[in-house]
């Protein structure tokens, strides 16, 4: 079988939140960390830590920490208006969506966490480093969904559990200096892939300085 | 001509640096952008804003931000020892080419600059989301280095400038709330693509909980 087309692979790369509970095979994991692995790294310090969760217990632990993140951000949908270009009624959509993972993630057969090791550093870089540290992880995760795709596995990336990442920590048993980044709900799509709705890229796209239009074409 | 498939793309997409001045096509910043899009952001807020950089003047004035960035960081390398797994020689050469690459980013035909306008939200999760925010930004950035290799344009994912973001930001005529996260210098490679060479899945990965080996196949 050939394998899908880069372009197509990234253009119907859908978040897909309703999975099966069907086993997915560990040599298809192993492949999607094969390809998350080769994302860039500040410094090429490759300090990503994956987790491959099966374990029902640690799945219903990990449930529980993202149950209490997704009310923290569902109170905060609530209380403001749907950005325009989706509206509320998409917005709705997708806020439902995320409801039912929350309320069957410990069905979902994989849940991978990609996780950062701080690597030592001054505290003042540290510092402003902070909001640009993901640059060292959420690349190889792209990596992931894409490869999900391409292998006909439905992911979706969620930050919300953490939002509690001390919680992520005990439950997983991981050291002081590794964070959780993001969680990434792995295994047969209900739903199916499609073409990604998106603004244009004229509308959040700018020429030498902010204010001047891009049309590129 | 058919497109390059899913992995290929993947694992040939190395961080090219040097790269030639030859102009890159309107089209093609374009296609990339197109791409770039395609990638998740938190409650799909597409709040992602890029700015196409092509002006020598605003060049050089991101390359005086970049340098002085260039600087602190090759500082904090001078002071530590090489990751076990890279060396001093190989450290040593990555080391190199940045350096080649911040004396001539006034060369390079594209700096493709990622941005993200905050969403307004309650201050307690934006605290505890700072360094989770990447992950509406940096999937994106994925998405412009694997189009850029398809497409067979040299790019890597710098965040150096951004630890002037405020100098960055008067440079670009920025809103206050619009933050940058990534400068891609675009470009065609002087070098080549080729094999990306990293730890292995089984280093970097546990089952379940901390400290349990995978192996997945």
């Amino acid at each position: 079988m050939s394998e899908l087309g880069i372009f197509e692979t990234i253009f119907s790369t859908r978040s897909l939140r309703r999975l099966k509970p069907d086993p997915v095979p560990d040599a298809m994991i192993h492949k999607i960390l094969d390809a998350a692995i080769r994302a860039p790294s500040g410094g090429n310090n490759q300090n990503w830590r994956f987790l491959v969760v099966k374990s029902p217990e640690v799945k219903k632990q990990i449930q529980d920490v993202y149950l209490k993140g997704w009310r923290d951000v569902q109170g905060m949908y609530k209380s403001r208006k749907a950005p325009e270009h989706l509206g509320e009624e998409r917005l709705g959509r997708i806020l439902d969506a995320a409801t039912y993972l929350a309320e069957h993630m410990n069905e979902v057969p994989v849940l991978l966490v990609a996780c950062l090791k701080a690597p030592p550093m001054p505290a003042d870089i540290a510092a402003r480093l902070g909001r640009l540290s993901g640059s060292s992880i959420y690349p190889a995760v792209q990596n992931v969904l894409l490869s999900c795709r391409a292998l006909g596995l439905g992911a979706t990336l969620t930050t919300v559990a953490s939002l509690y990442d001390e919680e992520m920590q005990a439950v997983l048993g991981l050291p002081k200096d590794v964070s959780t980044y993001a969680l990434i709900p792995i295994g047969y799509p209900r739903g199916k892939f499609g073409p990604v709705q998106r603004m244009s890229v004229e509308e959040v796209t700018c020429v030498d300085r902010w204010g001047q239009a891009f049309t590129g074409k």
